[in-house]
């Protein structure tokens, strides 16, 4: 073995599937190369002399992943949510994004929201910045700098928003295409460009068709938001007449999956169609429980969407959510799964632990490719937790220790992250 | 003034009414014999020479008040939450509830506990223990110690749950008076012994008719669960097929509300006649959004209650809720608001940032007779937060300072704590 090998000692959980966990207690995590080489209870001859880290009782799971959220809202988390979704982005959203055209703003605002994650349990997130190039380079620069894996987005939008921050079409396409090449150029390890209409009601069919050009030449991925509100979907209805369903506005144009990863947060509200025509083109769905509860959309039918093998994963969805811990985003997808039983659906069951986590593990890893998991060949994502602050006085097992955690950690557990093999300076 | 004056300056915080915020700037709070004296942009000449504590951008606000809380169930909260309400009792709650026979092993889980909640934002709780003596008497010491103000019950129950955790129905009412007495003749300051039939199901009419003998003779108040999960209100209407709805379970003994003052936990599907009941009688509401979640019990018509002029207070219902954080409960109580809006009747309007918090502080502190506000007169409780570590790029009002609080502090913010004017050492 002449790549770096390293091995890391503790209680060792991550997804067997969907629905089952598999524990490793008091085992060996071997990572080779920047990727999982396997687990063992007893370390095998050939890997004896390399360097051990022994985190003793601490939990080591694979790293978090955050496939929605928007890092110009962090600085108003937890401000402003008495209000419904439309209301809330054009009283809190607009205004403060539109800040971002000023570089300094952008950078004491994106420094606090790197930070806070780079010390959370996520090793990878799906980014929405703005749509300013310049300021959405920086945050880029800047997660690069603390080596999380992340894909960022330039956020285009060319209608239905206010003056002060809507793009003409042409210079949205032209400036995403700048944006895109200059990223590329930087060589990033870590950070990749992802296309990112905001929303339908935000871009016109023109700077669609251009965005599938964009898309094609540059071969990206793309993010954006689905379902998520009634009165976003009659909107969308009213501005795509000719769409069936809301998933048809972006698919029309080549924009719904298929070649290129796609990943649509929320889905509260999709139905048969969009449902089927998810699962054909592998769309991945970032369910974001808290934001869904706090502009008052809904709740998702997770459940459902599992059952019928579709990708989903989690996500904060900070300033719609409230926090970046991807813990909470877990125990708010188990809660509000129970609420919708109890409330609107009870041939859904509620979603489990062992259900949620794999959603914030592998199920939201995959749109990275082979993340979230520690089977062997995986990307070497992983995360220590020290649970010695949460005191108990009877034993516990470490399944109940990761489910404590996920109701409430934070990130003062967090005792080590590593990506892809690399250890993250906390 | 004989009395001991003391006087605290910074952003100072309450509720002038349900839905209003009262705010006063960097002002100072004056504290008189225990007792708020009143609040001062500029201190008066005949307030000079007092010692002040300047909190210089804190945040001052009246402590917090839990309503509902299982002392006992904090060793395993976030634990077991993929069960409802019965099952969880059966699997959960009774089995370790047991081990309280053992003092040793009810002191070191009560220790944490104690701790835990002398560190948060709570100063007044109404708290469960289990049916044995010693260890409510163990509980009760140990809460006396910290200056936290509480009500604390031996809880009683002689059917429906498993012969190692029963009482008889002489042994119940007798170590009761015997619980009350002991309780009493410690002399205590700050900590009341509170009637606590566990609920319907676990207590016979005979039992109920005793406990309101005790009530009367030694003038307790009462807590108890009411019409939290449908399952367990099915229960009750087999149990007394004379009742005409759950409340009157306890109303036919004398057990809801009227001359002694009363607090019901959940009260999720109570109907016409129990809301009209509930409000003739002054009985106070529990309301538990957290744990209405997590045992998938649904979500109470809190905004019903507020508008007919009960009296609601919240509750973190550990372990049905699974942190004694009442920001945290505050969070939960706006965002399940939202989901009932939208899911279940979207006449009664989603709760807002003052209603929650509202219900956190004067609207549970009136249990506890004048407290949970800085009126003139009322008991001095207050809780001094200190944001700093949640940083932002812009300037923030103290509105949204509080609002932030709500949605994302823990006990890192709390920079000091004050019950009846004496500061609790954290």
């Amino acid at each position: 073995m002449r790549e770096q090998v390293f091995i890391l000692k503790g209680n060792i959980i991550f997804s067997k599937s969907r629905t089952e966990l598999e524990i490793h207690e008091d085992s060996y995590l071997v990572c080779q190369g920047g990727k999982v080489k396997g687990i063992y209870r007893t370390l095998p001859f050939r890997l004896g002399g390399y360097p051990i880290t022994d985190y003793g009782e601490s939990l080591i799971i694979p790293g978090l992943v955050d496939l929605h959220i928007h890092a110009p809202q962090y600085s108003y988390r937890g401000l402003g949510m008495d209000m419904e979704l439309l209301e809330w982005l054009e009283t809190n959203t607009f205004p403060e994004e539109a800040r971002f055209s000023d570089l300094e703003y952008a950078a004491s605002s994106y420094r606090i929201f790197v930070e806070n994650l780079k010390k959370s349990a996520t090793t990878r997130a799906c980014v929405f910045a703005t749509v300013h190039r310049p300021a959405t380079l920086l945050l880029m620069d800047m997660l690069e700098k603390t080596g999380l894996c992340t894909m960022v987005g330039k956020v285009n939008m060319d209608r239905n928003c206010p003056d002060y921050i809507r793009e003409g079409t042409e210079e949205s396409a032209s400036e995403t295409v700048e944006w895109v090449k200059d990223a590329l150029g930087r060589a990033y390890k870590n950070t990749r460009p992802i296309l990112t209409p905001r929303f339908t009601p935000s871009c016109t069919d023109e700077l669609m068709e251009k965005l599938k050009g964009i898309q094609k030449e540059y071969d990206l991925p793309l993010q954006s938001h689905l379902s998520e509100n009634p009165s976003e979907i009659a909107w969308v209805k009213e501005l795509c007449p000719w769409a069936e369903y809301y998933g048809q506005a972006y698919d029309r144009f080549g924009l719904f999956g298929g070649e290129c990863p796609t990943v649509m947060a929320h889905c509260v509200y999709s139905g048969e169609e969009e449902i089927r025509r998810m699962k054909e083109n592998q769309v991945f769905i970032a369910h974001c429980p808290e934001s869904n509860m706090n502009v008052s959309s809904g709740i998702a039918p997770v459940r459902r969407f599992l059952d019928e093998g579709l990708h989903v994963g989690l996500g904060s969805d900070v300033a719609g959510g409230s926090s970046e811990n991807m813990f909470s985003a877990m125990a708010h997808a188990i809660q509000s799964s129970k609420l919708r039983w109890r409330l609107q659906d009870d041939s859904l069951k509620a979603l489990t632990v062992e259900e949620a986590f794999y959603m914030a593990t592998k199920g939201g890893g995959e749109f990275f490719g082979r993340a979230g998991s520690f089977e062997p060949g995986y990307e070497f994502d992983a995360v220590v937790l020290d649970d010695s602050r949460l005191k108990h006085p009877q034993p516990l097992d470490v399944k109940s220790r990761l489910e404590r955690m996920i109701y409430f950690s934070d990130d003062r557990e967090i005792r080590a992250k590593y990506v892809r093999g690399k250890r993250i300076e906390l």
